[in-house]
């Protein structure tokens, strides 16, 4: 069996020109990265203005295993099959961190024979978008730890610094550390930590921003630091904020690449999907729409996390309406979400499956809850059995609920037709009646709740004491408006990684809240998140290599 | 007056398509990043093979005064000379660092009428080189604490760790941090440092490697710490050759722009000119050897060190055989060696001239030892008066030397067109005599004693302990026919900067001496050389903006 590298280096890929020609594009609006990347200028964005909307597809799963349940190649074989039935689709898709790569993770461009282009290039530097976050990031810590060594006259707070440093990269001990270390000029100490680059705000921002001018006032309004007095300091007042943006400007412009069928994708941005908001770039999905008559796009983790924040924070910031939810679920996740321990998920277990499938209940009801007409689809594995895809299939039909197997990874645009019907059917058919679960003018505290309450399915919401303090003052500096970003663990709808399927008679714990000012968002923390990950005993980068013609091995 | 942005910004570039094709590069040899810059492909390069080389010229400086003396910008205003007079010329020049940009240097892509295009991208993230070596070098770092994490099986001494992480920032609270804080899954405790990507062994190794083989090569031998026994740790032990290969791939490949007047500029690395080597990359230059006639390149700082490591190690390294050089003085340089304060230079000072024209004279006789026809130019600056102009052209005259005005900065390739003809003068007439100062197989410490005594002028070397210590180990590693990469400051041919002009009856103290192995030069350190600037009470970041429109302004 080839493995998804040899699978994309035999693809003869078209010229991005001529991908870019299919959509209209003149070769002006084109910014080449290579043959095969490009970035779409602001003039033709600001030309796509009087364009008529398409149809906004979401993409989103189940509760997955460890190993994830492969949303991105099921949207990529969607839009491959949309192309083969000769319809105008295009993609809008996260864009991949470079620090996985070299851990466990690997790449994620799709996989099998539905996947993104070039593969090695979007799970390496790609157009240098997230290298450009790293650098605006950092470039905002020095500017405040220059400021506490020049004087201070913000009187910054060095024990309440919130602004981290961030690299690219699956680094552990770059966790906690201490820095200033050394002479009078090698600054003042103090404790820090670095995050992951997808885990800046910027990434969240860079994602959120709908245009330069938005883009700035975001990043002005970055808190990275309280004063003496217990007040926020923000990226504004460090005078950051030209300097960030100068060094995010072509950050900004989407990202065209293609499929393995040539079908067009927008690649752009890539946060988080439990401390950010987990979707592409606002921007490239506003401007999908203009291009094309159909727009997948995808939302990080489960449905309880990705999705939600799709319809809760990503669509009402971008003025976003979408039209129909694919629901990705795999026989081996339901089974796990059943009890099955993750070494057994390849053998046949129907009373297993019976058990999680109350998992896709559950994600069912939250989805119709938000008015969206929703298509379920398994991504078939080839270790599924008969009576396990039938299984699925009749729970879906019991529950009035549209069903189609999903074959994209072995069988590319071709095994995703079925799906690709049935989501036409629905988009025919069905209207949807979207409507976020709260409105920003209902407090924290109750949005908070009614997440975990509609969505988790929990009884309440209990607080630490430390989390009761800082809702407090996020309140009383005025945020009560904010979105919430939940940040929990993605394996299970409750904040229990433990408690799979369809979790009842439980209560979740918020033990922290921080505002995103620039993001919008306040994120609320329920356990502990990773923001920095490590590599494991034998990482992945040990079997990267390169030829002597350049070609890279390795990489999956 | 314009600054050196808003000239940038109002010239018409030309695609950079049209510049290759002028070159006779087919479309298919161009990696295009946006309209303005290419990669060049390997199979181009490798198509070269067959052409005759052209003449090389190498323009080098006598010690500056902290703002610089233009070095870039009269190599700029020689290759749009070249243009106007018909020839068939390309720059070859280092890539500005990114950091820097928003303390106090600003930009350095030349200034004035001599600048190379696209100015805010070459300052910014250009075609990404430096984000994937900082990438690669921190790769590197966080495999080897992942290593010492997960059993540390090559017993590294966390004690004796020489790896260094980096950022392409000046972050001066980076420079000594203690990582690995927190609990046990955050890694084991040790001090660490950071450097500026410039000053990464990457850097050095990138712009020395010939193609891919030759860089794996050199990073495998790259020295990441020493395990308990005190024998060497690579970056071959912690098996990271690979990946950080294929992280590099893109980066390895010369970047083709062009000058204000198209002139074509191939711009490639930038490593340190004190613990590095200070010169763009082997493969651009021997490239632009085979693609035109005449090839401008340069060297950091002054000549006692860019140009001593350009025909000690680069020159050696590559197989190049420079024909002439050009060296750079100033006015206000000169006045600055013979003591005037840096208030006063813009004042004419014949007896201050005359007494810092000691210090071109040390220069002119240095690189005639290399074997080298000399140009002598003054790049003149507008407080420069005749009488000052004269005294130096008279000097020269005086010692047998070529000389030429350069007016590069304010009047573009016009102003260089009397440098451009002495230069075409030279080449047809002189013969470059080159050699290298040593030979490898001379011992460190002679190698060492002759830079000091014959390019210096010092009386003869000290070591401090330690130094001792660290010459022997490296002998007994076997590194006895290495090349000497002096780090020493840059305003002085002594190792004190307070020695200006043409010191006399001096000594120099070796402090440290470490092995670049995957360079392939040991480093020998006189004096503090800071590997990372901190910013400024006004750091240059706070007048940066982007407009709405995404033009950038305040850059310099």
């Amino acid at each position: 069996m080839k493995t998804d590298i040899q699978i994309a280096q035999e693809a003869r890929m078209l010229p991005i020109r001529d991908v870019a020609a299919g959509l209209g594009i003149k070769e002006d609006d084109l910014e080449l990265y290579g043959r095969y990347k490009a970035k779409l200028s602001d003039q033709y964005m600001r030309g796509l203005k009087k364009e008529k909307d398409g149809k906004l597809i979401l993409v989103t799963a189940i509760n997955p295993t460890p190993a994830g349940e492969g949303k991105t190649t099921v949207s990529v074989g969607l839009g491959q099959a949309f192309g083969r039935l000769g319809k105008r689709a295009i993609l809008a898709l996260r864009e991949p961190s470079l620090g996985p790569c070299f851990g466990i993770k690997g790449g994620a461009a799709g996989g099998g024979y539905s996947q993104v282009l070039p593969m090695e290039d979007l799970n390496l530097h790609f157009t240098g978008d997230f290298h450009a976050i790293t650098s605006a990031n950092n470039l905002l810590a020095a500017l405040l730890d220059n400021h506490i060594q020049q004087g201070n006259s913000l009187q910054i707070d060095s024990r309440q610094v919130v602004w981290k440093r961030c690299l690219d990269m699956n680094d552990r001990v770059l966790r906690n550390v201490v820095v200033g270390l050394g002479a009078k000029a090698d600054g003042f100490v103090r404790e820090d930590h670095f995050v992951i680059t997808v885990a800046s705000e910027i990434m969240a921002i860079l994602c959120l921003a709908r245009d330069m001018a938005d883009l700035k006032d975001r990043l002005s309004r970055v808190i990275v630091a309280y004063n003496l007095s217990g007040e926020p300091v923000t990226a504004g007042d460090l005078k950051a904020v030209g300097a960030m943006a100068a060094l995010l400007k072509d950050a900004m412009k989407p990202n065209l690449v293609q499929t393995l069928e040539h079908t067009p994708a927008l690649v752009h941005g890539g946060p988080f999907a439990n401390i950010a908001h987990g979707c592409n770039s606002v921007r490239a999905t506003a401007m999908g729409l203009k291009m094309a008559d159909y727009v997948i796009t995808e939302a990080g983790f489960g449905a309880d996390l990705g999705a939600e924040k799709f319809l809760d924070i990503k669509a009402p910031m971008a003025g976003l309406h979408p039209d129909c939810v694919v629901l990705v679920a795999t026989v081996r996740a339901l089974k796990y979400n059943g009890g099955l321990p993750k070494d057994q998920l390849t053998e046949e277990n129907l009373a297993a499956l019976e058990r999680g499938i109350a998992n896709l209940d559950k994600h069912i009801e939250n989805l119709h809850s938000f008015g969206l007409p929703i298509v379920v689809t398994l991504n078939s594995f080839l270790t599924d059995t008969p009576a396990e895809t039938d299984l699925v299939r009749d729970f879906c039909q019991k529950k009035g609920c549209e069903f189609a197997l999903s074959q994209v990874w072995a069988k590319g645009g071709e095994g995703g037709i079925p799906l690709a019907e049935k989501v036409l059917e629905v988009l025919e058919n069905k209207k949807s009646e979207y409507h976020p679960l709260y409105e920003p003018s209902l407090p924290l505290e109750e949005k908070i709740k009614r997440i975990a309450d509609k969505i988790y399915g929990a009884d309440g919401v209990d607080y630490s004491p430390a989390a009761r303090r800082q809702l407090q003052k996020i309140v009383s500096m005025g945020m009560n408006h904010f979105a919430v970003c939940m940040a929990k663990t993605q394996y299970s709808l409750s904040d229990d990684a433990g408690k799979l399927g369809r979790p009842e008679h439980f209560r979740v714990t918020v033990r922290e809240i921080y505002p995103a000012a620039g993001a919008g968002f306040v994120v609320v923390v329920l356990g502990n998140i990773m923001t920095m990950p490590g590599l494991p005993r034998v990482p992945a980068a040990n079997h990267i290599d390169v030829t002597n013609d350049s070609v890279i091995t390795g990489l999956f």
